[in-house]
């Protein structure tokens, strides 16, 4: 199994607290030492850290954890490797052009038989089924959708078919964001929570951390972390159900 | 005027000490002061770390500069800002994915009316003329070959053709790769250096640094180096003349 963590805010925020959580799972309080990876949105632009190295060892995640990047959405993945060698092209997240938009996407869990699917216009560069099923979900939008739907919630509803038809050929918890919204689908586990004023403290569960987001915030903002597990344990994640699928704009959940 | 730098070897080598010299050009040396980017091939999964800021100043190029990452082929890429606004969408190397390989693409130059020409399956998400220029040379051979043409042959004239062709548009320094070969056109500035025992001491024109590269590698190593001008002033550089269009496989050229 691998860990997910996605965000989503109103105004441009730095994930290093959740991410210094995460990252701990990678090789020393979790199994999750075949690499890793992360996915930072800014504007329609997509900067993307890679590492096929433990996340708990790796000198890229010291910089993403020292460096912050701020972003209104944040797509990020440790894998414990379950199909697909160990190396640089199986690494999450995967990402890709469509309509002059990048998308990216992270996978948790194990398709079976995902692989026979026809692709026409996307191609997995690896090997893993989360990139084929990512290049699949792509590709079946592509061919619905020429140009993007002019209403957003038509799009929402079709990832949502697409993300259920995917998660019946095994374990498909996802995050995926096309640089304005954050979708999450939850086949077996997903949690989120949504901070906003008043904040307070959390505390990491993986390592002794904590952090006042009254001091680091404004009241207006809005911030949405999604997570495999809840990272803090002192704040009110909502854990999902199979079948949830959620849409985050600006901070807030805009469709289940 | 931007600054291209790529690198094609034989065995994985760093970038270290070429990028250093490159990176003082980003607003020391030089008045790159808009933005930076790498892309590096790790077997068919590509690295890419991108920057809006002169990377003079950037955490990220220090990461960069100080961490050596092992690649057979390397896209890196210093921007001046001619067209297209400074934003992480604007920064070079642009990636693709076609045939199932990575692609990445940087250009030094300025381009007229490129963005005019058609697009059927590659969208720019930024508003550089480069990354269109470079969807419109990816969407040609997509439409020519729906499948990697039988000999690599085919493919490098073709690339050829396409550069030629836009490079009428104006100025076109650009590297691309694919993964297994780097490929270099010479619009106006494009010098290039092949590395091979007996190999010696190099020094930096833009920074006082000098590296013994026969401590560094073994005798089988043969590292060809790309950039927009010469970066140490004790090698013989190949200075390319306009028209010039080099494929490098192995760090030995074998197409021009």
């Amino acid at each position: 199994m691998c860990e997910l963590l996605g965000l989503n805010a109103n105004v441009p925020t730095d994930i290093c607290f959740s991410f210094s959580g995460l990252m701990e799972r990678g090789g020393r309080t979790g199994p999750h030492k075949d690499g890793w990876g992360i996915a930072f949105y800014e504007g329609k632009g997509c900067r993307t850290f890679h590492d096929p190295l433990a996340s708990a060892d790796s000198e890229v995640a010291k910089l993403v954890k020292g460096y912050p990047i701020k972003s209104l959405n944040v797509v990020c993945h440790i894998r414990q490797a379950t199909h697909g060698r160990v190396c640089l092209e199986n690494t999450h997240p995967f990402t890709r052009e469509l309509w002059g938009r990048n998308w990216a996407f992270a996978h948790n869990g194990k398709l079976k038989g995902v692989k026979r699917w026809p692709l026409k216009y996307y191609k997995p560069i690896g090997t893993t089924d989360s990139e084929y099923a990512f290049c699949w979900v792509l590709d079946q939008l592509r061919q619905k959708y020429p140009k993007p739907p002019a209403k957003p919630e038509t799009l929402w509803r079709t990832i949502k078919k697409l993300f259920a038809k995917v998660d019946e050929q095994g374990v498909f918890n996802g995050l995926l964001s096309d640089s304005k919204y954050l979708y999450a689908y939850c086949s077996t586990h997903l949690a989120w929570v949504t901070r906003r004023a008043p904040f307070g403290e959390a505390s990491l569960i993986d390592t002794e951390m904590t952090v006042d987001f009254a001091k680091e915030t404004t009241p207006n903002d809005v911030v949405t972390m999604v997570a495999t597990r809840p990272l803090t344990d002192n704040e009110e994640w909502t854990v999902l159900t199979p079948g949830d699928f959620l849409v985050f704009h600006e901070g807030i959940s805009v469709f289940n």
